[in-house]
C-alpha cells in the first residue's frame, strides 16, 4: 500500500489517520515520548525538491516512533551524473528501506517510483500532482478545531492550478462533506473552474485557506507587486470580516506576509490556525507512517 | 531556561557545567557508552551558518545522550523562499522540539528565536554576538589543564572587534578570576580597548588564546598578505617564548596555519590545547544539553 | 586496523566479511530487524565528494547495526575555509568516533587521515585509489551466485587506469582464485596493460563487470558520442552473447543506459546482478563496521 494520492485511501483509513493524528498531538505535548514502534525498521526520504518544513516534518515523525532516518537530497544525488530516476529507485529498493518519502517536482514521480519499490511510499508533494499528507493534516486541523467537517464551508484561495495542496485538499474535504470554493486570478484557476472573486468565496466560508504565491509567477505571469496581489486576490482584514462567525484562518506555508495574507491575520490568535498546522503535520505523518509499516508487518 | 549568553548562566550553573562537561569528557573515552537520558526527546540544531565542527560536535553531544537529533541546514531552508526568521521559528516551535541549537549570521537573531520557542535554546554563534558554549569550552579546558582559572592570565588575541568567541569568552573568564589582556590590529579592537601590542600582551601570560582570522577582512581591510599579519599580529615562536612558564595555547578553529598562528605552535605536544577544546567541545555541549533539557523535564 | 585498502585485509578477514555479509543480506530481507551491536557507538561518515548510494548504504548500515550516525559532507565543510585535511582529520579524531568512513577525491587521503585517527577508517573510495568496500560486495555478490570465486573468468570493461572500482575488484578478485580480463579504450588502459579488445575479453567469461564511464571523460578525451562509446567499448546484446553460459552482468553504478551498457542487459532478469550488488553493498557494510568494531572492542 502508498500513499500517492487521497485516492489511495478508504474512508475508514482517513478516519483511522484523522484519529491517531489526533492522538499523537497530544502524545507529541508530552514533556518525555517513548514510542519505539519502529524500532528497527529504515524510513528513507528521497527529497528531489527543495523544502524545510516538510522534511522536517516527516524526519521528526519517523524519529518519534523510533525508526532509523536517512535522507537523500537532491543536490547530491546520482541525478545529477544522468541516472534515470526509475534506477535510482532501483538502487534504494535495494537497500531494502521500510517505508519511503519522496519529493519530485514532476507530477507523477513518486507513483513511477512506488511502482519499483517493495515498501509504502509516501508522496510529499510531486510537482503539480498531490500533496496527500498536507490534506490530511489540513482536515485533522479543521477536525479538530470544529470537531466536525462535514457541512463546512472550505474556501481555496490562491493558486488552485498549479497547486498540489488545493487538488489534495480539494479531494478530501470532498470526500469528508465539506463545501468548497476555489479563488485566484483567473489566469491561475483549473480549466472548467471559473473560480468567483475572492470577496465573493470568503463571504460566509467557516475556512479560508491561502494558498502560497511563488514569488516567481507573481512577477512573470501576473505583473503584480505583492500590494497589488493582496488588494486584488489576497486575504485581507476587510475580505475576512465578511466571513461566519468563527471563520478560521489556514495555509500551508512558508507564507508571504503582505502578499497573499495580511500578516496581522497570519498571526491572529484565534481566527489562525497556521501554526497548529505545522504541529498537526507532525502527528498526521505519524499516524501514516505508523498505518503503512503496519500493513507491513502485520501489526494491525 | 536560554543559553543564548554567558549571562544567561549562574555561578553555580557555570561550575555545574564545567564539573559536568569534564565527567563526559572521561566518559567519552570510554570503549563503550551507553547513557540514553534524552531517549525520546527532539532535538533541532537549525544552522543559518555553514559549520563542520560546531554543527558535528552538537549533533554527536546529543546522540550521545540518546536524543533523536534532526538538523536543518541554511541553504535548504524556506528563508530563501522569503520567509521572516520568525515565522521559521514558529514553525519549528510547532514540531514541539525539546531543545534547539540555532546558529546564525545575525548577532541578537537567537535572541529573537528563542522569544519565540517554547523550548531551551542553546546559541552557537550569531554574527558578532556570542558563542557560550565555545567560551564554556575553554573554560573547561583551562580548568582541566590548569585546575584553576582564577589569577591566570589568559590573552586573547586577534580581531577582538568582530568575535563572538572573544565576547564570550572574556565575560565568562572575568567571572572565573581570570585576568584578561587583548590584543590586536587597531582597527580591530572595540572601542575603548586600545589594545596592547601582542608583544606585550604575550609576556607573561598562562593561557593565549589565538582567534581565527577571516581572509576576506584579512584581504580587503588590513591588506596584508599572511605572512605579513603572522609577523605583526600573530603567534610566533619568538613571541610564545615570553609567556608564563608552563603557559598553554588555545585557538577555537578551524586555524590558518602561518597566519595567526605558527604551525608549530599549533602542533606543539605539550603547550597546544587546541586538538584538546574540540574533545571538551562534545563533552561542554552534553552538559548544556543535559542540563537544559533537565530542567524542563524536572529531572533535577 | 583500518579498511583502506584490500591489502589491509587477511585470507581470514576477507573471508569473515563475505560469510557475515552474506548472512546480513538474509538479515536485512526480515520484515523487523532488531540487531543493536553497536549501541553506544558514534560513526562519522566524511564524504569529501559528492555520493548517493555509497553514503546512503553506509548510513543504513551503521544504522542498522543500532550505531549513532553523523555525516559531514564536503559542501559545509572548514576545508572551504582553508583548514588542511590533517587538521579536519584531527578535529574529527578528537570528538572521538568510534568508526570514521572517508570519501575523498584525492587517493591516498584516506591513508593520510587514518594514520591520525585513533579509531578504525574505512576509504569508501579514494580518487583513483581504492574503493575496498566495492570490491568486497562485488565479490560477495559473484559467491553468492556462483557458490565459488576460484576459477571463475571475470572480465573488467571501461576505464580501467582511472577507475578504483577496478583496483580494489582486480585485487580482491584475483586473491580469490578468479581469472581477470581487463578491456578498454586503449587511453584509458593503465601502464603494462595492453587490454585486449572488449569482444575478445567478454568471449568466454562468467562474470561482465562494466565500469562506468565519467561522461566528461567521454566527450573530452575519447571525443565519442554516447552512442559510439557503446559500440566501441560498450557492452551490448551481441557482445554478451558470446559470454559463458550462465554468464552475469555486474556494474557499480549508477549506470549510463546506452553508453557504456544496453539499457537491457541492465535490466536483464537472470543475468543482471547489478541491483543485487547495492544490495549487498548495505549488507557487506554492515560485517565490515562489525569487523572494525569488534576488534575496538575486544569483542572478538
Amino acid at each position: 500500500m502508498h500513499l500517492l494520492s487521497i485516492d489511495d485511501l478508504s474512508d475508514a483509513q482517513i478516519k483511522a489517520i484523522l484519529d491517531e493524528g489526533e492522538r499523537w498531538f497530544a502524545y507529541n505535548r508530552q514533556p518525555r515520548r517513548n514510542d519505539h514502534r519502529l524500532d528497527g525498521l529504515t524510513i528513507v526520504n528521497a527529497f528531489f525538491e527543495n523544502s524545510t518544513r516538510t522534511l522536517l516534518s516527516f524526519e521528526i515523525a519517523a524519529h518519534r516512533l523510533g525508526a532509523q532516518v536517512v535522507t537523500m537530497q537532491v543536490e547530491h544525488s546520482s541525478i545529477k551524473k544522468g541516472e534515470t530516476l526509475e534506477d535510482t529507485a532501483r538502487t534504494l529498493n535495494a537497500m531494502r528501506p521500510d517505508a519511503m518519502v519522496i519529493r519530485h517536482g514532476t507530477s507523477g514521480a513518486p507513483a513511477d517510483v512506488a511502482a519499483i519499490m517493495d515498501c509504502p511510499v509516501i508522496n510529499a508533494g510531486d510537482g503539480v500532482g498531490e500533496h496527500p499528507t498536507q490534506a490530511l493534516l489540513d482536515a485533522a486541523t479543521i477536525r479538530q478545531h470544529f470537531g466536525r467537517i462535514e457541512g463546512l464551508k472550505v474556501t481555496i484561495c490562491g493558486d488552485i492550478k498549479h497547486s498540489r495542496v488545493a487538488r489534495s485538499n480539494g479531494k478530501l474535504l470532498e470526500r469528508l462533506g465539506a463545501k468548497l470554493r476555489f479563488a485566484g486570478p483567473p489566469s491561475l484557476m483549473p480549466e472548467g473552474l471559473a473560480g468567483g472573486s475572492i470577496d465573493e468565496a470568503v463571504d460566509g466560508a467557516d475556512v479560508v485557506m491561502m494558498l502560497r504565491v511563488q514569488r516567481e509567477r507573481l512577477e512573470e505571469e501576473l505583473g503584480d507587486g505583492p500590494g497589488e496581489f493582496l488588494a486584488r486576490y489576497g486575504l485581507t482584514e476587510a475580505r475576512f470580516a465578511k466571513a461566519a462567525p468563527g471563520a478560521v484562518i489556514m495555509h500551508p506555508g512558508p507564507i508571504n506576509r503582505g502578499v497573499e495574507i495580511e500578516g496581522s491575520l497570519a498571526d491572529h490568535p484565534t481566527c489562525s490556525l497556521i501554526v497548529r498546522q505545522v504541529e498537526m503535520g507532525v502527528a498526521v505523518r505519524m499516524a501514516c507512517l505508523d498505518l503503512l509499516t503496519a500493513e507491513r508487518l502485520a501489526r494491525v
